[in-house]
């Protein structure tokens, strides 16, 4: 099959579009949308510290990389790579072993911040002492905060992440139906501020999860392939399966998901509008109740660990 | 295991909630909830009608008798039974047939309105001739734009339908995933009356599938036990394979997808306030665009009749 822009052989087609797309059209074709994506997410300014959380898969490898390359010519916007190691063996330690070393090629900057160094103890330990709760809940909540705390000691402006459109579709379709239209009206992208609350930019939130793959294996990009040994327990996956399946029968649904909820987004928002966040009363981080969920997991750990 | 609410043996355990119920407290706990549902609906007064869109099945003939049984001692409210027979041979008249007698013997009046009078086919020979559309979009646009001019016909305040929970959590992540919000915001129960739409009410709408049809059996009403010949077709399949499982890892799922929904519907009615309905250009009927799915439908038969 032969690209729908020019002559040479196409490496993809795009269903939801219908083009048939060459290697360097389909790389065009990427980081045009992530481009449009970007402006229609921030306003850099300069002097701009963008932080990307970074695991050193395909996706936050992806966006380092893109980012780096958009702002080339941006000598005042700055990016630093931070990545959270949960200490899950055999598979953060690799992933930031291929990580580290592309970052260098790059000449990115890379910090690594340590859950076990924040919270006491890895996500291996974790579990192993909690039989009730999944680790993936504890990992969400002590990376996300941990990335956050990290962005603020290191003055960012932006915290950017890899979620691609798969996964957004994902997080909003399980925000929907775990009845969480509180978290539902506050993911990302932020285009405003709230109380330390350093904004999120998604730049590959409308690029599906196989492109960004194609593109990083096209382009080069190093980047670690294994993936997490908990990852089967994840409340995510039967998330992932049902659109995957709706996908598969009705190409665009994804699209259409995330279409929806940014329509829905700004009325959410204005609602939602005169809801202030508390101070976490344990370690003042912004929280809609009393204590933080960080917090709350760290009592439960203590709680078991004394029984 | 006993009743959690008296000493007789249970038959059911409603998982959202907790509790083991005996067919006494059962029917009864599904009963309140009918009856509060209904009271959120809507706001009768004397002499109002309600049309009931009953196909035979479990759903929509427990509708019928639950509002017969709950408005039994209210005379001037009127409850009239409407069947759409699409003409599927084996299915629809076996379906009528039960039907018919159970109405005749709680004495509530009933009227069949057919598919082939109104648009030329039956759904058995449009499914012969469409190779492309799925039978169940012709159906499904047909049927509500044979109910919605029978309500009218009959001088109707309301139209009940007998979606259950199952169904309504359906909708909404169906339509969600399509990018229908238009369709989104006119989901029913409707409290706002818009040009000749005669109100939507759903007095299931809160009632699991396995609980109308366990209440179905206990209280002895008679319907039709068969599935449609094109139910494997419907669209609708993977959103109800998901949705089940999603509750069955997380009970309560159903539930709150219909909670979410419901905040965010004054929302998005809000929005569309000012979105007015045309008149279809062909038959008149109320229409987002010129010209209404049920003319398109029928044009689109007569171009593949022609062919």
């Amino acid at each position: 099959m032969k690209c729908s822009r020019c002559d040479r052989d196409a490496v993809i087609f795009i269903r939801y579009n219908g083009e048939h797309l060459c290697a360097e059209h389909f790389m065009e074709f990427l980081e045009s949308r992530v481009k449009h994506e970007l402006r229609k997410q921030v306003d850099l300014k300069p002097g701009d510290r963008i932080v990307v959380g970074t695991s050193g898969g395909k996706d936050s490898t992806t966006t380092v990389y893109l980012l780096k390359k958009i702002f080339s010519m941006r000598r005042d916007i700055e990016i630093i790579a931070v990545t959270i190691d949960e200490g899950i063996e055999g598979y953060r330690d690799r992933a930031i072993g291929v990580l580290s070393g592309y970052l260098k090629k790059i000449g990115v900057e890379h910090r690594i911040y340590r859950i076990k160094e924040r919270f006491g103890k890895t996500i291996d330990e974790i579990a192993m002492m909690d039989k009730t709760l999944i680790p993936c809940t504890y990992c969400g909540v002590f990376r996300r905060s941990l990335l956050n705390s990290a962005a603020r000691e290191l003055d960012a402006d932006y915290v950017a992440t890899g979620l691609n459109l798969d996964d957004t579709a994902q997080s909003i379709i399980m925000n929907f139906a775990r009845g969480d239209l509180d978290r539902l009206a506050r993911l990302g992208p932020h285009s405003v501020v709230k109380e330390d609350l350093i904004p999120r930019i998604q730049p590959l939130r409308m690029i599906p999860e196989k492109e960004v793959l194609l593109y990083a294996i096209l382009r080069g990009i190093e980047f670690y392939h294994g993936t997490c040994p908990y990852a089967d327990l994840a409340l995510r996956n039967q998330f992932r399966k049902a659109i995957d399946e709706w996908e598969a029968r009705s190409p665009g649904t994804r699209h259409s998901i995330v279409s929806v909820y940014d329509e829905l987004k700004p009325l959410l928002i204005e609602r939602y509008r005169n809801f202030k966040l508390n101070r976490c009363e344990i370690c003042g981080d912004p929280t809609p109740g009393r204590i933080c969920k960080a917090c709350e997991l760290r009592l439960r750990l203590d709680k078991i660990q004394n029984l």
